[in-house]
Parts: structure tokens; C-alpha cells; sequence
């Protein structure tokens, strides 16, 4: 995703609805700024892959983030 | 928080419960991977401080995300 033109937004739409979880390293959560009005989630992948934009509307997004919070360590 | 000695976590303890929202920029979630089990949140700060870990059990955490997802745009 090239960056947004106008604005200062990283993202240049809302970003994809999911992300297969196990290739998920980090999740970076934005909140909006007076120069990107978006709250965005840039997701980096395992694979070295680009990063991605997660849209905040999806219902995986919510999910994911809750089942992270709930998870917290490695099941061994 | 230096880096944890001992595994390679970022976060040395479990972090603070919370932090000022008009000072976060970012919040890095990051999942547990074979050499840090534990999911740690990472936050960069607007005041250039040093990021500070986020507890991932506090009920500002939660909330916060929560609140960032519902909210998404700046309300102008």
C-alpha cells in the first residue's frame, strides 16, 4: 500500500478485513492525528512480506485483539 | 526498561497499568514467539520519553483498545 497522497495517512484505504494470524509479528495501532483524522493498524509480517493495513472495522481485527489481550502468554 | 535479561522480551516486567491517551502515538502489540512467550504492548510517546510497556491485564489496556476501535476517526 503506497502512501495515502493527500493526507499523511500511512494507510491509503482502510486496509485489508484479516491477516492469517501465525504470520503476524507485530501490530501497530495508531490513533488519529490532527494530520491523519484515520485511527490505523499497520500489521508487520513473519515473512518479511510488506506491511499491511488492517481495517479497525473488521470483526477479525476486534477479535484478534481481545483473543491477544486474553491469551497473553504461549500456551506450552 | 532495559531489555530482559534474560529472555529475549522487550518489556523487563509486566509494564505500567497505564499511560496518558493524549500522549500515546503508537501502541505496538506484539505476540508471543518462541524467545519472549509473553505478548507484550509497547507504547511510543508523544513527548519523545522513552516507550513505556503496557500492561496487557490492566483494564485501562483493554479499554483503550476498545475505545481506539469504536472511535477510529477523529471527532472533529
Amino acid at each position: 500500500q503506497a502512501r495515502a497522497p493527500r493526507s499523511r495517512c500511512l494507510c491509503a484505504d482502510k486496509g485489508v478485513n484479516m491477516v492469517s494470524p501465525k504470520l503476524i509479528e507485530k501490530v501497530d495501532i495508531i490513533p488519529p492525528t490532527p494530520s491523519c483524522g484515520n485511527l490505523e493498524i499497520v500489521v508487520t509480517l513473519k515473512n518479511g512480506a510488506e506491511p499491511k493495513c488492517l481495517s479497525p472495522d473488521s470483526k477479525f481485527t476486534q477479535k484478534y485483539l481481545m483473543k491477544a489481550l486474553e491469551k497473553r502468554t504461549l500456551q506450552k
